[in-house]
């Protein structure tokens, strides 16, 4: 997906919240400010929102000199996540369609996604909200049938915390996963550690793409990763970055996300086929690559 | 009220909506937006949001070559608010505490503002929760006092078609009222020939303040504009822009607005004493300037 010029507001904005989280000075919240503009003075089009998330944010961290903004908020996530884990669990156990169940309380949880909210709702609401809204367009019946057809999923995972929810889903399923982080802080995306602490080691095996870039920048990762992501017969791919990154792939991929913002619900009002279920201001994504 | 470095993406983003208004090619949109940012990196901490939106606004003239951007805008809204104005009346007629009522319906029609807004949503739903909603600081009372003890007032207008909500207002008054409009079009506030569409000459005399910012501007006003202000025992002045561009000026200011960034609402909180009505999305303020 390129960057629309809807995104340059949006990413000043990011890299506002970034800079007030590690606590800066007004006037170096200013200069910040001033150099992600100038940053967006020099981007092409074609350029990626990941990229360009990337660039602004090794360039707070370059000013603050904090090489993981996110860190206590990341870990925080996860332990609240944590505290419902148990909650979640059960309700998969109890539901009568829990594949389904799994599926959206791992959406759910892409709630979690300091990028785009300084901080996010309730976790408790959002999933009752999550597993109550009907779908609108669904390609869940092609995500079963390519479950089925394979015993190994490769899982794009996306934030911290977020992780919780994905290991409910994981759990559920009888698949031997390969759960992938990103290779060093970035945001509040998880990485090896913060996934570990969700206890998704129990469950998967988990690797890193090799690179410190929001979503999946195919040209930043490491040759290990894209031997696994080449080889995968299902990719499940969490989170917005994820879905900007990877929406031209030719890969087997199903996105499953909120669209937290509105050039991405745009994006499926014009006709570009995301799976959606419609909601006031947040859609979730179920989106199957190949039935586009 | 100085610039707060949120209100940086905003004024990209509401240049953005402007250039969209006018139809203006992708290509332009772009270099619309790029400008702006250039204009962001020289503005000091000091300036008011009014003078850069005013900056911002001219390129766009100059880019688009379009004088009045939102003059098909302007004229709809007008109409549109003139088609509930026998409803509007009514409600103050009916009303048991009329003077409230009246003053309510005039902050309503501040919703009509394109400068926050690309369109806003529904006047006659905005008219009942206004109406409805408890007030959480009040100085109406004293505005009341102000009003018992003048004949005269003068009243800053904001956008158009709120002028159909303002007229309401004063021909509740009986006070003699000088009505200011802006010099030349800015945004979609109001013009003489704008104020007139909405039959405001029945009731004030209108005149315009000499300058096309938005707000009020005292360094671009005209001299007879300045003189008027100055001896004015009660001034009325509507919307965010002349909140923004008066709230140091020492006079006997009240101000009516419904706050529709959070910009002004987190003021509010820092206790700079706004009044204002506690809703979820806006706040509505009555706030006289000699009670802070």
């Amino acid at each position: 997906m390129q960057t629309y010029l809807d995104c340059y507001p949006c990413i000043i904005k990011q890299a506002l919240n970034a800079a007030r989280l590690v606590k800066l000075s007004e006037e170096d919240q200013h200069t910040i400010v001033l150099k992600v503009m100038v940053i967006l003075q020099d981007i092409s089009k074609e350029t990626i929102p990941p990229i360009l998330a990337h660039k602004v944010h090794q360039m707070v961290k370059s000013v603050s000199g904090i090489k993981d903004p996110y860190k206590e908020a990341k870990k925080a996530s996860t332990e609240e996540a944590l505290r419902i884990y148990p909650w979640l669990k059960q309700i998969v156990s109890q539901s009568k369609t829990p594949l389904e169940t799994a599926i959206r309380i791992s959406i759910a949880g892409n709630i979690i996604d300091l990028g785009v909210y300084e901080t996010y709702s309730d976790l408790t609401e959002t999933v009752n909200r999550v597993l109550d809204i009907p779908f609108d367009i669904n390609h869940l019946e092609q995500l079963k049938k390519a479950l089925e057809s394979t015993d190994k999923i490769l899982f794009l995972g996306d934030n911290a915390g977020e992780t919780v929810f994905d290991r409910v889903l994981l759990e559920y399923l009888p698949h031997k996963t390969t759960y992938v982080v990103k290779g060093g802080p970035i945001l509040n995306d998880a990485t090896l550690q913060d996934a570990i602490e969700a206890g998704l080691d129990k469950k998967a095996t988990i690797v890193d793409n090799g690179s410190s870039a929001p979503g999946t920048i195919m040209e930043l990762c490491s040759k290990d990763f894209l031997d696994l992501f080449k080889s995968a017969k299902v990719i499940l791919a969490k989170g917005q970055a994820n879905y900007e990154s990877l929406s031209q792939e030719q890969a087997p991929i199903y996105f499953l996300l909120q669209s937290k913002c509105p050039v991405i619900a745009i994006l499926y009002i014009l006709g570009v086929n995301l799976l959606t279920i419609n909601q006031q201001k947040t859609k979730l994504f179920i989106k199957g690559k190949k039935y586009e």
